[in-house]
């Protein structure tokens, strides 16, 4: 797992490389098509959620996450002529996105694959397949295959929106990965921090969203906690109610855009509740806030998760050595994910 | 909250009555637009999320969850010129919905707002209102105005896709609701379980999921302890990875469907990693296959929400009162909520 850390920031260029190529046809399959639906799971979901925020913000785009059941258990006939369904899965194999694929192209949609593996029938039934070139990746836990499916992602939204300019930012934005895979100062603290503690929240909100999902759900499944990950919206909403001194709270930031203010203000708030709270990324402002931080990218908050995950997977895999487990091979994981056993 | 509990049926019944006559209104308004977005937080949130379900195995219309913030914090010019976007707010005053709704029309929209509060300012701008007729709710955790919504969501559908048939099924399940405010044998025992743990997970999929959210929700925020609210398919893609012995899963489904099926196989997993099961509604299946049960309502899936919270509702407050707790006016949360306090 650390290796393939360290490979993001190259795997991530080859794939915006390879992407950039694929503009003018991606362009030419979305015309007249005003809404883009991502199928997903897992940290492809996370991925995807960034692609929501993406195209929304920087294209205009209407832009949703479909529910695979839909297409997979009820079978509902939905029009989707106007729509461009963008189906998110590193092997390519997963039965639920393949099938849910299937069922978008039936009832009208056209389709881009968002995949690691050429030849994979999520890869031959697509009308566009945007591969990433992340290789092969031999730890369970999804580490460079999940962010050069965000820097395809960024591709799309760049195809669909070129006025946005995202191209320059996303070669800054490999630079950050590179500069960020050797664990800084932050991380040791944050692993100190994250091993005395049981009850895990991790929150963030917009562009970063899918990042403390992300980082939530690799906590979890590596480390074998419970974590939870909650927008900012969704945890003041109710659960911070349960904020108390033996919560630890991870928020997660750019370190620019109309965010910060709120998580910043957000720090406050549950440090007076008593918790113990963790920034990662946010810039000075909110390493001010926290009584922690990890440092994350400088760069526009468009482009900041394909960076601001690096050194949360390092606090991951330090954690996982920390606790005594098997990071590459997490208990009760295996590669390729499937939704419904009996489907195997 | 006990008392509003036992309203339900008759809130649901005229919310039923008084939407069905503006049906007329409803399909003029969505008339030539092809998508819906609903946009809502908390509890509103969980109707919202049936209703996504529902319009879409009902009517065969495109629907989505809004990311509010996109409206709010990055006023992304979003073309919304064929969409129905419907705000659903019990107070109608929550700043972030009445905002995200002048943000639809102001981009094309056509706005329906579902709503309790006659007059309130997401009353005042929406093009057309479902009003709830929940009456005045005095507990804080939302009983009578979430099952008030999730019925002005299934009018919404009713009026969109005549074909579907749900009117009939609708005044069935207000029977089942007013059936079901009575504590039923499960409630105890199931009080009995949860009281004696920590680690709870509630888990549903397609048209009840929602459910399964509204009960982790309830859990946490009037009884106080960490409950998380997780998909069948996002519970299966990671997080099983921690279910041992000491988890207490609360699996939560209809009577019938495609997702039965799978939800009796989930329940024999989790059991098999030592995870003690409470199936909530799920029918004799499902019972048979969980350690514990409290029956739901005999119901076709598609208007089972209505009825399926009440038991669920139950148990959350007798559980409050076991525990010593103030189950209608829960720690650290009000009324009406706001997602950035600086606005209030």
């Amino acid at each position: 797992m650390r290796r393939e850390i360290a490979q993001q920031g190259a795997a991530a260029a080859a794939t915006i490389q390879h992407g950039l190529r694929q503009c003018e046809q991606l362009r030419r399959l979305g015309h007249g098509r005003r809404h883009v639906l991502f199928v997903a799971r897992g940290s492809s979901d996370n991925a995807a959620i960034y692609g929501r925020y993406l195209l929304e913000v920087c294209g205009g785009v209407q832009t949703a996450l479909a529910a695979p059941s839909i297409a997979t258990h009820y079978r509902a006939d939905v029009d989707l002529s106007d729509t461009v369904v963008v189906s998110v899965s590193q092997s390519g194999e997963t039965e639920e996105i393949v099938e849910a694929q299937a069922w978008a192209r039936a009832n009208g949609a056209a389709t881009v694959a968002i995949t690691n593996v050429a030849g994979s029938p999520l890869d031959d039934a697509a009308d566009l397949t945007l591969l990433t070139q992340a290789g092969v990746e031999r730890a369970v836990p999804a580490t460079k295959t999940y962010t050069s499916q965000l820097a395809a992602v960024a591709v799309l939204a760049s195809a669909l929106s070129p006025q946005a300019g995202l191209e320059n930012d996303l070669q800054r934005a490999v630079e950050e990965m590179d500069r960020l895979a050797s664990p800084g100062a932050g991380v040791r603290q944050a692993v100190d921090l994250l091993a005395g503690t049981n009850a895990v929240v991790v929150t963030g909100r917009g562009l970063v969203y899918g990042t403390a999902l992300e980082v939530a759900l690799k906590l979890e499944e590596t480390c074998l906690r419970p974590v939870r990950g909650l927008s900012y919206a969704d945890l003041r909403h109710g659960p911070i109610a349960i904020v108390d001194s033996d919560v630890t709270a991870v928020l997660v930031a750019a370190c620019e855009g109309p965010m910060l203010a709120g998580m910043v203000e957000l720090a406050g708030d549950l440090r007076q509740r008593g918790a113990t709270t963790l920034a990662l990324g946010g810039g000075g402002e909110l390493a001010d806030a926290c009584d922690h931080s990890v440092p994350g990218p400088d760069l526009p908050e468009t482009v900041t998760p394909l960076a601001l995950i690096v050194p949360g997977q390092l606090v991951v895999e330090a954690l996982a050595g920390r606790l005594g487990l098997d990071a590459d091979a997490p208990r009760g994981l295996s590669k390729v994910t499937q939704t419904d056993p009996e489907r195997r």
